[in-house]
């Protein structure tokens, strides 16, 4: 068995707070173990749930100080900023609706902010917390975790080497089946805020994987959106938001791409899935095995490169713990991010230094793209598929 | 080693004759041995190239009777007619603008026609065929192999039989890469015809393969097309037709699709891909891989259906030769569009009678179709993508 | 679509003779298909049955004339040596222990023979064959058919080019399911006779699949076998032949393999796969996914080399009929064998010229080595795994 | 995104110690990872190398207290057995030979030993060891870590449930390429002590990853081992361990296997393989696509179970963190057994109460096991293979 670690372990973990993320909440349990995975974070508080009961309890699972379990937001961000010992960054995993009020709070007490995407629920709140995020010294990274992967990497470095000559094709899709029937109904707590729009914002499957889909054909390929046009479905009777997006893209350069987001495709898990096509060869990634990439230089045998294995990248080795043929996962593209985290973290405890060039992650003009990606989905799908630009 | 063998054999091979297939042509060859595989034809006449001396030394080659090989269609057609050993059916594999002659002239002598996709290079002539073939005695085929495989008939069976429940989605798509670089400007005689507008029709991509792939869809679904929203590209720099098309389906009832056909997407030889949701489960296809059918009932684990095994259907089964395990591929799919030819040829030799209600092949019908989603195809296109009807 | 057909085509077809086959085989159906499929045979007579109104129902169905349907093989080779338009080869289809009368006969008569495999039931009459038929002028072909699939022939002659550089490893299997329950008494004739020793020989899996699996890696390695070690089971109960072989060899020059051969593996259609391991890279190879061929150069990324496609051989292409990404399978391979063949018994009629270099052909020396094989693995798992050489 | 975070988070980390793994060790960063993913270990002290500054340096790195960064093991039991806040248990991350010393002294310290595999070098260590451990009230948790993966807990369910029926055939396999070359003699560390016998052992491949598939498949199936006949090589030149090995397996109760493990096989990078069979069914799991098991009852479909989705077991879903369709890796295995092992530890806080009955985890019994198996290996082998029962 051979390979190196990463070093990133020691020099003292960056103290973290964490705004939702509760007993019974999915992407919270996520992002605790992201950031304990290399050793770089250490959660000292949290305003873990809104419901009193279930904060405390969840505090105390956690093993948090009582007095640093708080009640709200905006109490947390007053007293951690008020600590020698406060918190350095804050996780926030609350439902998309209940993005941008932490982040505003957090941002202006100088914490830096990992929020989970998409951004916000409407565009509005997305460009001011934009504005906010720009104006403050305090860093933002928007937990788009797919560009974790470090296959992903290695596909978006193959691009920028230029493997793929110039690009001319983009298939993005993210299919998922959980919402093939009406759970929203019966019972199932992530159903109901996902399909409301008050608390998902205008999309469904079109904010919840459409925009993972989006991000990562933009991460990978560097193209510029010019214009889509979509189409929507709510299949469900009685769905409040779409459970199937259909889409079409037009990129600056003449560029052209698909992407569907369903989450009504019986047999399909999460099965986000990028094809990238060139005038000198293609790349196909997929996140149910994440550790492949297959590439084709044109007219030759198609390659599989492998995390680690012959082929690969800087780009994906300094993301990768294992060597190849142990597969690596969806926790450790996710804590890939906060690893990147970290690293601009601890950049930015020196100073006004700039970044290390390596750090890579998604910011809040992904975010802003991913609601205005959004946005202009559910535009086109109510103008009858028209070509629809970006508000931003 | 189990199974069993049709017994399609035997019973006296039909006379078969084909218009163009002459030395070098490509899917000349695949027509000839598809008709042979179950020794239901026997070629005896051609008129295999324009070219006298190719048509000659190919009539040679395949072991015609001098007399039989002809010059000319018309003047095969004419004395083929008048033979009473005369061919009962003709094969037509020209190129796309070369099918409409021959088949009307078969067809207004009476012969049976199985002729290659699409119908024609244009609408017009499409329809014209369509009104001719209807008025004939003689049957008219159309080479829409892929439906041939038995696992697609599998699909069909599934679908008509309810197993899906209601239709929502339909992802269909066919990629290439052979004109990823300007083939038809170096030689390629295949590339040659098939980027001529003169020769392939307005479509490139969309009529050599998009066809195949709407055929598929239409064919394992039974959806009827609403309108579509197409986006066509040619790539390659001067390239007279489209080299990748990206469509949007609308379906009567409600039901959405997406259909990708490029000959630009390297790393693709010929990866036509269908996948169907709907409210009670999924199905997944993929022709390089024909033998296995992807089946997941909702909420059930996927399951793989094999050729021949355990939960394949009589539809399969009936166009089936050998057991589970043992591929079946192109030609054996091809071969059952001739192996159904022949059982509706012979049951209209006994006269007016009715087809045997099992027998299953493209028409003239599906051709016309066929043709007019590539016409659709290029005027939303050029109408920037507008929700575009099919003229028919 | 790109391609070019074989230009096998034409020059009369060879005149055919069958020896078993009649109605409800599934071997002889196959022959014949593969046979027809390159039109390079025509079946003129028939020994189909044993029993007299299944072969003439056999014979009619087939087309035969009535006075070319005979009652025993003895009576064809006999009738047929005495006609000008006697048959020029005959296929020998019969269970195992009935091919050693006929081939003996045709060969005699100076009729080539095609027989399936193994050669026979037992070593002795595999030897006494050899040697008739190497006394014979007429050729003996033996349809070890998995050699016929081109990626066999492509690995085949990477090997020999020195892609893999010095062998070391070699891994082999062949695993069904089909014989997981008594199915030999249920009623299956194919299980009947397969596992009836009088029948098949001593071997059970090891003879009907085991000699594909050993066939193969013979074929494709070059390796010799020194000795091998067995461990042989019958883990139906009552079942009278092995239905499941474990078994080590080692090759002359110190390669080592594995071979597995089970018909009792639950999930296993027809699972033959081979692995090829030297210094300088490894292969691999799946039968039931034949077009694909796995090719990873030490140090360098693993490589899929497709039927036709970039990397593929001319060893490959020769015996390749359509583009890349349409699969050919189990048939072709099959007719493959049968083309090779025609190729040879065409060259044949010349007179004592020698064949040309690139016929490839299964003979009677790779039958005697099958049963062989079998002996061996009988007489070491009897022999408590003692390491055992073949008697030849 | 549906699913449900585990609950092992909370209630204070258990202080970890660690042997070995200072910089530069592949093994020990994942142990740490391991420790850390679950929050449920807090490593506080280390003799982290032999060599004193890497030593000094790897602790700071690790940010532990100078005072418990150890020169050696022995002082680290003594000091951390005396201290009211010493360590619980301790990982033994050193290479093999190195495993008895200090599981001996922390043994007898009473601290919990978590043990990398083989047990040990020379079976007599092996045995001693398991004699301390069985006298001590410490726990002996041994990291065969494949045993973690959710779906091999599934598999392992599945077979005790009966799904398969009675066994009959096992296949493991685990295949490697990094040593196709001599890189014991080109730099690395890793292939340095790997194939020195001193401190691996006596077998190469057989110790290093032939006992991980050994384990694997005991631990699903359950299956006793009787006798085994090996075949080992050393294929490159002047290595003195084996690097590829050929196993025949006998059952009690009459079940078959075969294992093969091998360093040399280009294109194999960690490809540990288990395929087991029954009366019933079949289940298939490779260890690279570690989130799907494929099962096939006998006459029907194959499944393919994914962890988390249809059909996957309470077994699975406890050691499971995040929704079906995204991967866990091998980290999240290996961080299994660290749960599994806080679990058993938090219990044994409690005093001699049993342990939780769905706590499983590798023991020193499994490491005897292990080691035994390695030295029958090496002495059928150089019996010629002659049949070997373990000396236990």
């Amino acid at each position: 068995m051979v390979g190196a670690s990463r070093s990133t372990e020691g020099a003292g973990p960056i103290r973290l707070g964490m705004v939702g993320g509760g007993q019974g909440a999915f992407i919270g349990a996520v992002h605790r173990i992201a950031a304990r995975l290399d050793g770089e974070f250490r959660l000292v508080a949290g305003a873990l749930s809104s419901d009193p009961d279930r904060a405390r309890a969840s505090a105390t699972m956690l093993g948090l100080e009582p007095e640093r379990s708080y009640a709200s937001y905006e109490e947390m961000a007053r007293s951690e900023a008020g600590r020698a010992d406060g918190i350095e960054a804050v996780a926030i995993v609350t439902p998309n609706h209940l993005h941008f009020g932490p982040a505003k709070a957090f941002l202006e007490a100088g914490i830096h902010v990992i929020c989970d995407k998409p951004l916000t629920a409407t565009l509005e709140e997305a460009k001011e917390l934009a504005a906010i995020a720009e104006r403050s010294d305090a860093l933002f990274i928007l937990t788009h975790n797919y560009t974790g992967y470090p296959m992903v990497r290695q596909a978006r470095q193959m691009v920028a080497d230029g493997a793929l000559g110039e690009l001319r094709v983009v298939q993005a899709e993210y299919a998922q089946d959980w919402l093939t029937e009406k759970a929203e109904a019966t019972g199932s707590k992530q159903a109901e805020w996902r399909t409301d729009p008050a608390r998902s914002g205008a999309g469904g499957a079109t904010g919840d994987i459409g925009t993972h889909a989006y991000n990562l054909l933009r991460f990978v390929t560097g193209l510029e959106l010019d214009a889509l046009a979509a189409d929507l479905d709510a299949f469900v009777e009685g769905r409040r938001v779409d459970d199937n997006a259909h889409v079409m893209l037009r990129f600056r350069g003449g560029a052209k791409g698909m992407l569907w987001a369903s989450q009504v495709a019986p047999g399909n898990e999460n099965s986000l899935r990028l094809r990238v096509y060139g005038t000198a060869g293609g790349l196909e990634w997929w996140q149910e095995d994440p550790n492949r990439l297959w590439y084709t230089p044109f007219g030759q045998e198609k390659r599989l490169i492998t995390r680690g294995g012959a082929g690969s990248l800087p780009a994906a080795a300094r993301v990768s713990r294992i060597p190849p043929g142990h597969p690596e996962g969806y926790l450790e593209g996710f804590a890939n991010i906060y690893a990147e985290a970290a690293r601009a973290i601890r950049a930015a405890r020196q100073g006004p230094a700039e970044l290390p060039q390596d750090v890579v992650f998604p910011t809040v003009r992904d975010g802003v793209e991913g609601v205005a990606f959004v946005d202009a989905c559910v535009r086109s799908s109510k103008n009858d598929g028209a070509w629809t630009k970006l508000s931003i």
